[in-house]
């Protein structure tokens, strides 16, 4: 790719596509000439999936029209996103948006442990808190490290004019204490979501949460004592390794894959040898930070592997709903309330709120138990905006819109990555959410890259963070769920040239 | 007194006085006379602290033209106020609002226990729950089990402008996840609020959460390890034994007065038999079941003691703002940082908003670790309306009007009990907040009470959840936070014609 690399440009994430009037370019303030100015209206256009791939870019004659420009503007514009790769000229039919450049970069390679390490006290807070920490610290014009989508992918809008209704027609929600058994509206709403999984719910089998988070705590709480073994994927959700270790619990890592999660055959063989096993914290679809989505098979041989060890499997639901296609929950196949469900609207629907909940089988009794002693229910706004959000029946469609934009700005993400990362780079990328697993290059260590790239303005996610062990040095986790635009093309350009130079520094051949 | 006990009246609690324009009584559809309709409307702002005690009542002559109703009408409605103790004829100068009555019941005695009791594991949980569960499954007319105001009593107008205003100029707040750290504007303004109880603190040493329940769990995860002792007041809230019974600690419940607090005398004993007590949770301002209030002297002796055995202080302020004087925190003398502080604004501010907050000393970092674990930082809407509403300096003029419509309603609850429940009945009026602490005469069982008066509409707080012991099942826990009114009054005089007929059953003579 020959992109022009134009600087870290304030004004291009500002201006997100949804946002742009298709005149938008020409009465904007900007030192970009013209042409730069109307292709960058329809890079984020086409980053935002608002034209997907296939789909036709107006005529040259149309575009001197809406943008009251010559023709050789119109042109030079278009000529730019095909230099880009974003766009491809068919003979006498004009330009059409491309499909995605098969990435130059490897698929991510199977874990090289086929074998768990012995269950450990997990210590990872220290180092956790000090990126987080440092990462908060510096306002940086690009972070990558997060796992959310942007704001502007969210149904802001309609859950906020939904928040004022309520609050003008019912002020008292603010004055009342919450009913300790939580909104049945909000519960009977997500018994129904649940349904996609193919989970069936009563209202009364579900708790509401503060996001997934308490719900997995709690979990635990239910399950074990300080100085039992939990397993959990290897690499996992720095998150859950931080509960485990406030609950003086030890962590069993198990070998996953990027590509069909938990290695079922890893776990056997480990939890023989750990007598104080007492349960296994997954996520089968799409798996933080790998993005892996286990097959149905390896979901039941697990379910198989936990009923025949008495072990309580925990299964975090956080990004399934953000699949490109619909997968079956554990949960699903669970006839003897072993599993206990937990998810979240946190990343589905809105970031903002904490709204989480869980089904915990067996356990349900106990661990409401926990969830009042712990933290009472949750307030009421937050569940009544949900519960008539999810009632009206438009999470269907925001879900689809949402998924549709992820699928391009993955894959927009990807080229952008290959373009830029050093030869040697393996990338995952996953069937679904806003997840990139990268492994860097040999002799590459993502905390020495960490810090380089924030002192440049460029936040990111260390694979270091996700493993009580040091395994993940060399891996980065990418969030692509920011449209794409030219201050994130320039701060991955930009961390290409902090690899190649780090890797000249260590007497490897320098990349591209 | 000669109340015409007028009947369980659906209308009379759900129109409050501050809603009631003058003319309001004569609009109602109503079955009562005209009289007893004006008389209700001045019955209710008396409630309401409207017309507080010395004020004048308007004139006949003003009656007649206010409701437009005979003179004699307004005759009687004064007449019928005058009989129910509420207003007092002064010779040529009309009527005026009486000072509460000298209430005929004793003064609360002091606990007949003077030691503690071995420290015990706690299993409370299943008949708190059984009592919250059957509780909440009868819709009743009159709910005295609640420790919060009236929803009209708090500021909820305000807020709910407020957070209508934050979602019209920032609906992105409900697509951000929330900063770790928590909202910096809030922090401040609480450092501000908590110089009332004589305490410094900056932002940084201020931690948000999910309500003081959360905050008082967290301290104790600090500080414990499972089957460690942990010394409360004997009563103490139930929600604080369930949280010790999830977290595997043992109670050992103090001696409490209920004019002076826990009994610092009897800790020193306690303490000296019990190896592995790790702390002490108090509520030393506003003690929640009893009032009680802790003398100075007694709060620095408490300190010493937990200083010179290495105890860790767990100072729940949740009601302190309550007061109708100003009270010291214990966190204002500590230098060592061995106070852990943890308050609310669930009762002060907004029953609704799960608004806790902390300040845990030399044990800060830890509690921020365990915080974010455990749920994640609080949603964002929250913290910046409660900011804003602080910020504003509107605190102050709503927590006196609280104060003084809570000291009304406490007189007129006292009142209320004076006249219905049978001698030998004792009773705290404390100094602030909402909760008056009833004990029965020999021989009444509150569980039994609680049974026969939810069967009649009417919903108790039985002094048995107080105690992981029996020892209170012959107290009863009244909430004087809702505005009296007719229904009230008739539930109250319904509860103590209950009393009577068990006291019969039992061959007691009956009361009055």
């Amino acid at each position: 790719m020959t992109s022009p690399a134009p600087g870290l440009d304030a004004r291009a994430t500002a201006k997100t596509a949804s946002d742009a009037a298709p005149t938008a370019a020409r009465g904007a303030v900007s030192a970009d000439p013209l042409y730069a100015q109307v292709a960058s209206h329809y890079r984020q256009a086409i980053a935002a999936g608002t034209m997907p791939p296939g789909s036709r870019m107006p005529s040259v004659r149309a575009l001197m029209g809406l943008h009251r420009v010559s023709l050789s503007t119109a042109l030079q514009a278009c000529r730019l996103l095909e230099s880009q790769g974003l766009l491809q000229a068919r003979q006498r039919a004009g330009y059409f948006v491309r499909p995605p450049r098969a990435t130059r970069l490897a698929r991510a390679a199977e874990p090289r442990q086929t074998e768990a390490d012995p269950a450990r006290f997990v210590g990872v807070h220290e180092r956790i808190s000090d990126i987080l920490t440092r990462g908060l610290a510096t306002d940086v014009p690009v972070n990558l490290s997060g796992a959310c989508a942007h704001p502007t992918m969210y149904p802001i809008r309609a859950l906020s004019l939904q928040a004022q209704r309520l609050l003008r027609r019912r002020p008292e929600i603010l004055g009342t204490p919450p009913d300790p058994r939580g909104l049945v509206a909000l519960r009977v709403a997500l018994a129904r979501l649940a349904l996609d999984a193919r989970i069936q719910l009563g209202p009364d089998q579900i708790l509401i949460t503060h996001g997934c988070t308490e719900a997995l705590g709690i979990s635990l709480r239910a399950v074990t004592q300080p100085g039992d073994a939990v397993a959990v994927e290897s690499p996992t959700y720095y998150g859950l390794l931080q509960i485990l270790e406030s609950l003086g619990l030890r962590a069993l890592e198990i070998p996953t894959s990027p590509h069909t999660g938990l290695s079922v055959e890893a776990l056997e063989a480990a939890a023989a040898r750990e007598p104080r096993l007492k349960a296994v914290v997954v996520v089968p679809n799409l798996q933080n930070p790998l993005g892996a989505v286990m097959p149905d098979a390896a979901k039941q041989a697990l379910l198989a592997c936990c009923e025949a060890r008495d072990l309580a499997l925990i299964e975090d639901d956080t990004y399934a709903l953000l699949c490109d296609t619909p997968q079956r929950a554990i949960k699903s196949w669970d006839t003897t309330g072993r599993v206990i469900f937990c998810s979240s609207l946190h990343k589905t629907l809105a970031p903002g709120m904490r709204i989480g909940w869980m089904s915990a089988g067996r356990w349900h009794a106990r661990v409401e138990i926990l969830k009042y002693a712990q933290s009472r229910p949750n307030e009421m706004l937050g569940q009544a905006v949900v519960a008539e959000f999810l009632g009206a029946g438009q999470m269907d469609r925001h879900l689809r819109a949402l998924r549709a934009r992820l699928a391009t700005q993955r894959e927009l993400m990807a080229q952008a990555l290959s373009d830029h990362l050093p030869a040697g780079t393996r990338l995952s990328v996953p069937a679904g959410g806003m997840n990139l697993w990268v492994e860097l290059p040999e002799g590459l260590s993502s905390m020495a890259l960490f810090d380089a790239a924030l002192d440049k303005g460029l936040r990111l996610s260390p694979g270091w963070m996700y493993s009580n062990s040091d395994r993940f040095d060399g891996f980065l986790r990418i969030n692509a769920g920011i449209p794409m635009d030219e201050r994130q093309r320039a701060a991955i350009a930009m961390l290409g040239a902090l690899c190649a130079s780090m890797r000249r520094a260590q007497g490897y051949t320098a990349g591209p």
